[in-house]
């Protein structure tokens, strides 16, 4: 089924196949914090961003929003619709935390008036930094369209996936998604929706849930992981 | 005239008057850079950046651009709007130049497709960290309806700028911008429109006439603010 590597990323390895509009996803348990300056392994990460991811693009497709995701294979395999990742990384903020935080000197925790829509250049080389919606398009990166698009979808899946993880005493703080453009130019979500890309805390005590654990060194990372698959996929709470 | 002052910032003091609507500007020599890390004066930069503030800012009301400028009072003085600053200042950029470039990893002197309006939140503790439009609104620091409207009078400001400096044999690289307050919430430009707050570049040699000079340890800076000040009031070339 995989055909030749067509690219590596820090988490995962996307393949060719025989379908020309088709890609299969290899998810890896590296992971990679403060652009790639720390690097280490978490034990079973890929499987569960596999399944985390594979449980909920399917939900998102059925609220409306279209994802490359088509089937998962294996442990760590899925397919998804072949995409142009556009290089525009988009960060959803509910509450301040990380670099936001760090940026504007808001403690981290306090609560948004509204949700915050932040735009990064996806450059490794660069750090992926702050943009805004004028820069993609005078650099080129994304058109005017795409872009009204892409944030209409990313607050389509904040409004799905909030409630979806408050019934599941979990707290969304924030999110990265990245959007694909197919064959025929339709904007999909792509990438992955994990405890990788995701601040996550715990409703009850705020402990996170996240790869924050691995960035900070605060232990329990794998553990961390599994409970979050546990509950992604287990039934609403009460 | 001039009663207790309200406000001190880098190259300028605020002065309360007898009016509560109108306040007294007085311009300093004093240049800092890189947040305030550099610091020096500049001879005779109150007396230029007033005198070209004074000649611009009813030029761009006379285009239908409300600023809080009343009149010049002196060599170092004007008669202003007694407004509140937004804490949001607007930098427009028609070519890649300064933290622009050096973010984004695109050479100095690019030529941007469409201008690109970026948001900075104005605070010396923070760096004046770069932020976007949800940000401002979410924290409280503007509200939408004011920063659609200082989106529109920027580019305005830019497209009555862009054309007055060519004539007079200068490319507007991009500058920065702050807007306020009246007392009926009327938002009008404020500030100053300089060497201070623009990159000016000659348009035949690209030489730098603007305050990268001090930045950059160019040499030459005083005579580059009294050029500018001669070109900015001298007619339109043939």
């Amino acid at each position: 089924m995989k055909l030749e590597q067509r690219y590596e990323g820090k988490a995962k390895k996307v393949y060719a196949t025989e379908n020309p509009h088709e890609y299969v996803v290899e998810y890896k348990d590296d992971a990679t914090a403060f652009n790639g300056v720390k690097k280490a392994q978490i034990q079973g990460k890929g499987e569960i961003n596999n399944a985390i991811t594979a449980h909920l693009f399917p939900l998102l497709e059925r609220a409306g929003i279209p994802t490359h995701f088509l089937e998962k294979l294996g442990d760590r395999e899925q397919r998804v619709r072949a995409v142009e990742i556009i290089p525009v990384e988009v960060i959803v903020r509910n509450v301040a935390a990380g670099s936001f935080s760090k940026r504007l000197g808001i403690e981290e925790g306090t609560p948004l008036a509204r949700p915050v829509v932040e735009y990064c250049y996806k450059s490794d080389a660069l750090g992926d930094p702050l943009i805004n919606t004028d820069t993609a398009v005078a650099l080129g990166w994304a058109g005017e369209d795409e872009l009204r698009r892409i944030r209409e979808l990313a607050l389509n899946i904040r409004d799905f996936l909030v409630p979806y993880f408050a019934e599941r005493g979990i707290r969304l703080i924030d999110f990265k998604l990245e959007f694909g453009r197919t064959h025929d130019g339709t904007v999909v979500l792509a990438d992955e929706i994990s405890p990788d890309t995701c601040r996550f805390w715990d409703a009850q005590t705020n402990e996170k849930m996240d790869k924050d654990r691995f960035r900070r060194d605060l232990g329990g990372v794998e553990d961390a992981y599994a409970e979050m698959l546990r509950r992604v996929t287990a039934p609403a709470e009460g």
